[in-house]
């Protein structure tokens, strides 16, 4: 049974987690299935907001290690599972702007637009 | 000099960093000594918004491996030095909140109210 008072976003202590351990936070899709995790996240230096989660499927589609950024708003954290939700098919997130793990593209804003774009979401900065 | 295309806070490359680089980035006080590193922070999983930088001494007063939070807003970004820069003296520092490394405390409303009521932050949420 929740407890209303425990449970209610703004003061459940499970609202927070630690920014090393959204690090490999599992991502699932609708169905439920795993499809990949969350390696990092971009964020911004001054304001503390995540913008992007970069996401790695873990070889799950041949398609390697790449990593693969996505606005962040496109993520549902789902307590139950423990992890986020993608509500996009496969060949949108397999089609979408990557990188190779080991490097970093430019996060400016003409990569942001790409990005950004790309999942159907107005880039805001 | 300054480009000031690439420089403006919405278009820099560098207005973001990744998550796991925040993780121990050096946290200043105004007079350019170092205090000490940021261990992780605190975020948000729904909004991806972090609500405290968690810093640690490295022993610099004595004080081993205590892990201080700090709300997120004290902490502004010097691009300059390449770390974080924190407008408290040592003495209210070292007095506040804190926990041992290897624990983590429930971060509920009753914590962030103790936290940022000391740092003379009203609690937002």
């Amino acid at each position: 049974m929740q407890d209303s008072t425990t449970m209610s976003r703004t003061d459940s202590p499970n609202r927070l987690i630690a920014s090393n351990r959204v690090e490999g936070t599992a991502v699932y899709n609708r169905a439920g299935e795993k499809l990949g995790r969350v390696e990092y996240f971009m964020v911004d230096k001054q304001s503390g907001k995540a913008d992007y989660a970069v996401m790695s499927f873990g070889g799950l589609f041949g398609l390697g290690e790449d990593h693969y950024p996505l606005p962040w708003d496109v993520l549902d954290y789902d307590a139950d599972q423990g992890g986020y939700i993608v509500d996009l098919d496969k060949e949108k997130l397999t089609g979408g702007p990557r990188y190779r793990a080991n490097e970093t593209p430019e996060y400016d804003r003409t990569y942001g637009q790409q990005v950004y774009g790309y999942y159907g979401i107005a880039y805001p900065w």
